[in-house]
């Protein structure tokens, strides 16, 4: 700074010491999920990760989440035929979406369809945010995220069936046929793992945008702008193109060491709050097991084994495990999605949480807003352009 | 809850005690600006408000904000030059715009119109963050609320003067004509008390989604999505329908006993910071006597007056005081701006503050990554939907 006077650095009385990115600042209370870093262990409503994946379908897992405990069948069917009924997207979405550059970024499309979802003066997506406006938004995720998928190929976009599950439907709508099993399959557990994770950026985004009054579109539009960030959520994709960059397991090692010589960040291991292994990536590996080619998991395996015992011999000190991007790459791609499409289905998962967050928050709201500590000076005067 | 079984609450060791909302909890350090609440004084890059207002444009404002020193001649010429060949709209960005419907919010088309500029697949508004990104951005604002403005009249958009400041280009964006000095002055004193303002909310949300290395424009529409709530800029056009009710100075003292009396919250009055007059009232109030009509001025005075009075009878241990809504109601509403268009002008304004802020976060960043306090159970079991 190079002023034209004063430098007194001052802090107007900070009332608590300042932790680096909030790390261990506790932000909110919150009984819908919680990491517990060092078990590695993740719960959602009382049920652990390993409770509900592969027994919960994903609306099973919304559900819970939104409500705080399991559905009966009746339930869990009136919930299906809600999302079936609010999947269809208003017109003036899909001209949103159609009026994007093919070139643009999926993440960018879902995160300006969901904005331009929230342009409608109704009883929808305005006002303080509710439980219907958390389904109808979540309902419209996949058609949201399909139709821009079609419109770069110069498709036009596909209704949605009303019997189709969300998994389903997203399949359907973005290729157009009616799905395989050994393809929505996978993609559900995926859904379900992903659904919940605590108080992370996207998350606490969402929060802190409702915290204001502000509307339910308004708090997810800017979650899904935290996601797009590589340190959240912007990654797997790049798990994929490591893969790909080795090719074959006899050049995993030459690979790896290369990567780590040249002070490269390997993709898809460590997290800042697990100090285990991720439960997710434990049942993701199972998943990919099933759904991926023998060879890209066999790959992919032999990747992270070689992977983890170089990290652990250069950087005994950290605990750095598999985290839950590396699997996904292989789960979403035998699903049949390309790269960049990864991080947005990541959010037609956590759309269910981030909603569930909001819901909790304006139940109980207080506006969040922090202190800064002012580190520059006070007290410079004024000078006229023409004596500078 | 009403969950199958196990309640027991839990804590994973929250390593700061939890001020609700984070009040008083610091964030981030700055040297962008600070509140000094207690003595009612705003500072920006080292200059007291009173400083800048009435004296510096709002060019050199944002020149300061975002560079840490006041430009000369040549670098503000620079400025104003690269604003006006920034300004024109990517075409796309337009067709967005008049795909909404012409009864959306101006700060749900502002949100949109932001996320849709951020889906270009070029060196600008994709990556890390930079100044000439901000510049661009902020160059783009005013044509992007006219754009729509116009629309919801049926009329075509404006094409940018390269000439203007950008105080004179958005009331020629917005009205198509060449604005009158005796509203473009009072605009720019506006827009340079809003630029910044410490670690408010919208400003937050920029920072904590710029932390995870997401782009620009996904962090400002974030911040625009936040400034959208009534906690944070939402009630300026509320204090104008508040005038239009009271109506005449005969009936301030009736009609503010009644809203009292019925428990509602008057608008203008009481900030979460400010223990003390509002530096920005202040010189709103003085721009407001010479901008408005006498009689409007006469009104707004007298509410002011009256409802300080009151408040301080009815509530005298709560230091409330004029805030900065108040007279921007008065001031906006003089140059020709209907209510709605309120807090997208204060967006105009702040989007140099919330640039500022991403830029400084990621000069030094550490992603934003807070914890929870987790309330639930934790030792539930999955029991098959038939048996529910």
């Amino acid at each position: 700074m190079t002023g034209s006077n004063g430098n007194t650095a001052v802090s107007d009385q900070p009332i608590l010491p300042k932790p680096e990115g909030l790390e261990g600042v506790v932000a909110a209370s919150t009984a819908l999920s919680h990491v517990f870093g060092e078990e590695g262990k993740l719960v959602y409503r009382g049920y652990d990760i390993h409770e509900l994946a592969g027994h919960a379908t994903f609306e099973e897992v919304a559900y819970l989440l939104w409500n705080g405990r399991l559905p009966n069948r009746q339930e869990l069917d009136a919930l299906l035929q809600t999302l079936g009924a609010q999947r269809p997207l208003p017109s003036h979405v899909i001209d949103v979406i159609q009026a994007l550059p093919d070139t643009a970024q999926p993440m960018d499309a879902l995160r300006t369809g969901v904005s331009a979802l929230g342009a409608i003066d109704s009883e929808h997506f305005d006002d303080v945010p509710d439980l219907n406006e958390a389904i109808a938004l979540t309902a419209k995720f996949p058609g949201i995220l399909a139709a821009f998928f079609r419109h770069r190929q110069g498709l036009d976009p596909v209704n949605p069936k009303p019997g189709h599950t969300t998994a389903q439907s997203y399949l359907h709508q973005l290729f157009g046929k009616e799905p395989d099993e050994k393809h929505w399959r996978p993609l559900e557990v995926y859904l379900t793992l992903l659904a919940d994770h605590g108080m992370n950026a996207s998350t606490f985004t969402s929060r802190v945008i409702a915290s204001t009054g502000s509307d339910l579109c308004s708090a997810i539009t800017g979650a899904i702008g935290a996601l797009k960030g590589p340190l959240h959520g912007g990654a797997p994709s790049k798990v994929l193109d490591m893969l790909e960059a080795i090719g074959a397991a006899d050049n995993v090692d030459p690979w790896l060491t290369n990567a780590l010589d040249r002070g490269e960040r390997l993709m898809g291991f460590g997290h800042r709050v697990y100090k285990a292994e991720d439960p997710r990536a434990e049942i993701l590996r199972g998943m990919a097991a099933e759904a991926s080619t023998p060879e890209f998991f066999a790959l992919s395996r032999r990747t992270e084994e070689r992977a983890l015992a170089m990290l652990h011999e250069r950087k005994p000190d950290r605990r750095l495990y598999t985290n839950v991007e590396f699997y996904s790459a292989a789960v979403l791609s035998a699903v049949g999605l390309p790269g960049d499409m990864f991080t947005p289905t990541f959010a037609v998962s956590r759309v269910t949480g981030w909603t569930s967050h909001v819901l909790e928050q304006v139940a109980n709201n207080r506006l969040i807003r922090p202190q800064s500590e002012f580190v520059g000076a006070t007290d410079k005067t004024f000078v006229a352009i023409e004596r500078r």
